[in-house]
Formats: structure tokens, sequence, C-alpha cells
């Protein structure tokens, strides 16, 4: 069903800052960035091997970020498992008794298709669910 | 320098139920399973693509997962990095000023070596670089 580890989610103070440290201690160099009003979320994507590190810039204090910021601090804030369909993922998941956030598939960065699991049925962790483009998808705006 | 997301540490409450856990929603079945008495930890491991989820039961409550239980409850505990050499990685980071936890190499699990880049130089993720076997290594004592 878990096809790779998508992406690793991390909820940052200044988008730019962290963008300059992972650059500078990593030498590593963003492949995407997309601003998704929607969800009041900015994203910067490094490829890591098959997987990306996902930076997350909070758009305002009153987002899910911003607030996980408030509470938290900066640090991880979900995991992106890849699936070959989000929609017969989500049907495995409510058959096993897992609480669902989103009940159906809806639209997620870089054109994929995406539903999070809530984390009290995932031993505190969040869990997306990513289906579509491949991850070697060129990035845009960076 | 980082050649892949090598693993997802995961701290749990329960390490079996939640081994169960990952089994029954996911249909993972564990490929490695260790106890390191000098971290105070034991894992089992889940293969992901070319990474693995790493679940982590404290073996006390003085123990680091131990204690990051009691402050934060159960989820995601640390992300490891896999990099040719974790000594050339060390050599780079504290050239750039990172904070270490590790100044020098040491082991982990699964024969790899390791070593801990700390959170505040990371914003706030704890970083682990890991040099060693390969993923494709045959657990023991699943």
């Amino acid at each position: 069903m878990l096809t790779q580890i998508d992406h690793v989610g991390i909820a940052v103070a200044d988008l730019d800052e962290e963008v300059e440290r992972y650059r500078r201690a990593f030498g590593l160099e963003p492949t995407h960035r997309e601003l998704m009003g929607d969800q009041g979320v900015e994203e910067v994507l490094f490829a890591v091997g098959e997987s990306y590190v996902q930076l997350l810039g909070a758009l305002g204090s009153d987002t899910p970020v911003g607030r996980f910021l408030a509470k938290r601090g900066p640090g991880v804030h979900h995991l992106g498992y890849r699936v070959a369909n989000v929609t017969e993922a989500l049907g495995r998941l409510r058959a096993e008794g897992v609480v669902l956030i989103d009940e159906t598939p809806r639209g997620g960065s870089r054109g994929t298709t995406i539903a999070f699991v809530h984390p009290k049925s995932m031993g505190g962790v969040l869990v997306e669910l990513v289906e579509g483009p491949s991850p070697t998808t060129a990035g845009r705006r960076v």
C-alpha cells in the first residue's frame, strides 16, 4: 500500500531562512516552491533520493501550520507516504477503524491527490497519503 | 551529501501495539527488530521504498526516548539521512557552524555508523546521519 516516503513535512518559523540553512548545511537546492493559499502555507521541496524534504512556512498565525508552530515550535509536522491510489487506501484504513481527516481525496501541491489521516489513529503522527505526479516532476517558481 | 532518507524515527508508547497498528493499517511487516540497551531503546523497522519507518520503544522513563515521550507524547522523534561518509559530513556541518551532538561517529543499529546533529541547528529537527550496511540488509531477530 505504501510505496515510498513521499516527503517529510517540516514546519519552519521563517521559510527563506530555513531554505538557506538547508542549502548551506547540506548543499541542497530547492526543486519546487509553491504557495497554497487555501491551506495557509507555502512549501519548498528539496529532493533527497526518491523522497522530498518539505519545508512549510505558515501564511499567518491562524493557519494549521501557524497553530502548530505556536503550540510545538518548529519541527517535523507530518509524514507523507506515496500510494498508488488514495481512494483505495482510504477505504482500507476506514475498514480498519482508522480515523481520517479527509474522508475523500483532495488536491495537493505539485498536482498531487492527497488525504490526511488523523494522528490519534497513527500514534501521534499526522499522516498524509499522496498519489499523482512522479516525484521527478520538475518544479515551478523556484 | 544526503543520498536518501534512511529512516523516520517515531517514538511510540507501546512497541508491540504500534507494530500491530502498522501491520493492520498499512499491511506492513517488520523487516528488523533490535534492542540497543546502551541507548535505552528497542527499534522495529518497516521498509517503505528505499527508506525505513523506525518505531522506537523506550526501555525506561529515564532514557532519551522515554523523556521525549513524557514531554511531547508519541510522534516523530528524529529524521535519519543516509550519507556516504559520516566523518566527512560532520566536517562539513562543523565548518558551517552547525551544532553537533556527536562530534565523532559511533555505532548504530543494523551495523551502521551514525552521528546526531543538534535540533537547535536544524530548525527543531533532530537529525541523524547514517552510513553503512545497505537498507536491503536482512534483519535479525524479527
